[in-house]
């Protein structure tokens, strides 16, 4: 059904208008026009008990966190910032087209610096993978050199294994992912990193990911880098401190930033899309007639006034 | 010849050593060992005269051109740069995880504020692709969805159509193209962009590429984006002053920076690509089996002590 429909857009993407009097009739929607007018069933409001609120001087960073493809990593998140464990910590590393890193500097791999609120646990297994049995998964048709096949599950960028039954979550531009050392089930969510750059897709089920910047990337996108190869500040005053990150449910509701997101699964998104891939208008001039997964635009907005 | 030794380098990567005595012996190396050990031959010089430096408060930003791909929109920026055009003028535009842009900001596609300097064309051809007639072009075997194929011209990122027997610059981290109004033709060099998130692969082909950013781009990926949805600055005082734009063939010798990269046609380029393609070490635990053309690095290093 989908690729039926994607199919019509295509051909109505391509094509020229037949004459100035048509225009207006023939002229495909940009996605722009197509998300305007999608209603409001094909938005979703974000769940103030899966958002976290990372406030740095600079602004508000909002996340999505990601149950349903960690759910471990993700309860154990939520315990540390209940305790208000990042809160004075810092982001301690960037590198630059790569990741922003942040948590407890002064951590390594055998000992901590700052104890960990009451309800942390210690260990938690690898959570790099999902299955698909039973789990709406909202494919692209386009090829991907990564993986069999990709789309969104529960709004986020996946990649999937249809013969495996597996799916998991795609290193693009915002994704959060949990920093493990080099063994599997070494994270414990305490140590968490944002995609900067080009999306490092080589790290795709290497580590557990968690979640995705919806709002304020730019806040962490230009913090100054550190030297390289990996980014770490030489001294601790170049790290950004983290004046708190906080459940978005624990905050009042009247410093709560609503936010809805386009429902991955709806006509508005499949549309936007197609006419991403296919894009033709004043200034394009040629339809890629491909998208990357990490290129489609998964949109957000301030929930419209009653 | 390639492929066979791709073949071979990936059934390297993936064999465990057949016990901890032979470890030394059958250990992959990694990408970095691979570039360390690299022959001289395997570097090429960065040619002052292909060079520009951009010279911000916060350091250098260095460019290749590529006159290979755009000779009248590298020679019309030469004469710009020469010049002085840019001095003094400011990047005027940085969108989160699209473009930073910079120029005349008081130009529009009327007029122009600062006058350009002698030698400089106000009209040239798109410069969109090349042919690839006699041209030495350096595949990677991986599939791209926006192309045929995919490799390297020049020591840039490129795409290509073998049955159009063309070739066209990608818009990767790092690139830079020519910004232009609607009309194909409608650039000259004076409005430039870098690509500063996940490559937008989407305007491959639609405007002119003129070079990359080999060195500095965290001063360029560092700026305080402007407001959404273009990044354009609402007040003059937002804007990033260029103190100058100058080709390193004009600048004295003791005040350059040099540089090598290392030849995309090298066995050493080849090898530390397949070592990233199939990354296993302490780390990784599964092998990508591909690399996205935007993802492979092009490493570049001072020249060493003679």
């Amino acid at each position: 059904m989908r690729l039926a429909l994607l199919v019509i857009a295509l051909s109505l993407a391509v094509v020229a208008p037949a004459s100035a009097q048509d225009a207006s009739k023939t002229k495909p929607r940009s996605a722009k026009e197509i998300i305007d007018a999608a209603p409001a069933s094909a938005w979703r409001t974000l769940d103030p008990a899966n958002t976290l609120y990372m406030e740095l001087d600079s602004g508000r960073v909002i996340i999505e966190l990601a149950p349903g493809f960690a759910p471990e990593h993700v309860a154990n998140i939520k315990a540390m910032a209940k305790g208000g464990f990042w809160d004075g910590l810092s982001i301690y590393r960037s590198q630059d087209n790569f990741v922003v890193q942040f948590g407890d500097p002064d951590a390594d791999e055998k000992t901590i610096a700052k104890p960990f609120p009451d309800g942390t646990k210690q260990q938690l297994p690898a959570e790099f993978t999902r299955s698909t049995n039973g789990v709406a998964f909202d494919l692209l048709p386009d090829v991907d050199g990564w993986a069999p096949n990709v789309g969104f599950i529960d709004g986020f960028p996946t990649a999937g294994d249809p013969k495996a039954g597996k799916a998991w979550l795609t290193h693009c531009y915002g994704m959060l992912g949990a920093g493990r050392s080099n063994e599997p089930d070494s994270s414990i969510g305490a140590e968490l990193y944002v995609v900067i750059g080009q999306a490092p897709r080589a790290l795709d089920r290497q580590l557990s990911s968690v979640g995705r910047v919806i709002k304020g990337m730019e806040f962490l996108s230009t913090i100054p880098r550190g030297p390289e190869p990996m980014g770490m500040y030489a001294k601790p005053e170049q790290r950004t401190t983290i004046k708190a990150i906080h459940l978005a449910s624990e905050v009042p509701e009247s410093e709560r930033t609503p936010l809805q997101l386009l429902r991955t699964d709806s006509q508005a998104f499949i549309d936007a899309t197609e006419a991403r891939r296919n894009r033709v208008d004043d200034f394009y001039k040629i339809p890629s007639g491909h998208i990357d997964l990490c290129n489609v635009p998964l949109p957000v907005r301030a929930p419209p006034a009653k």
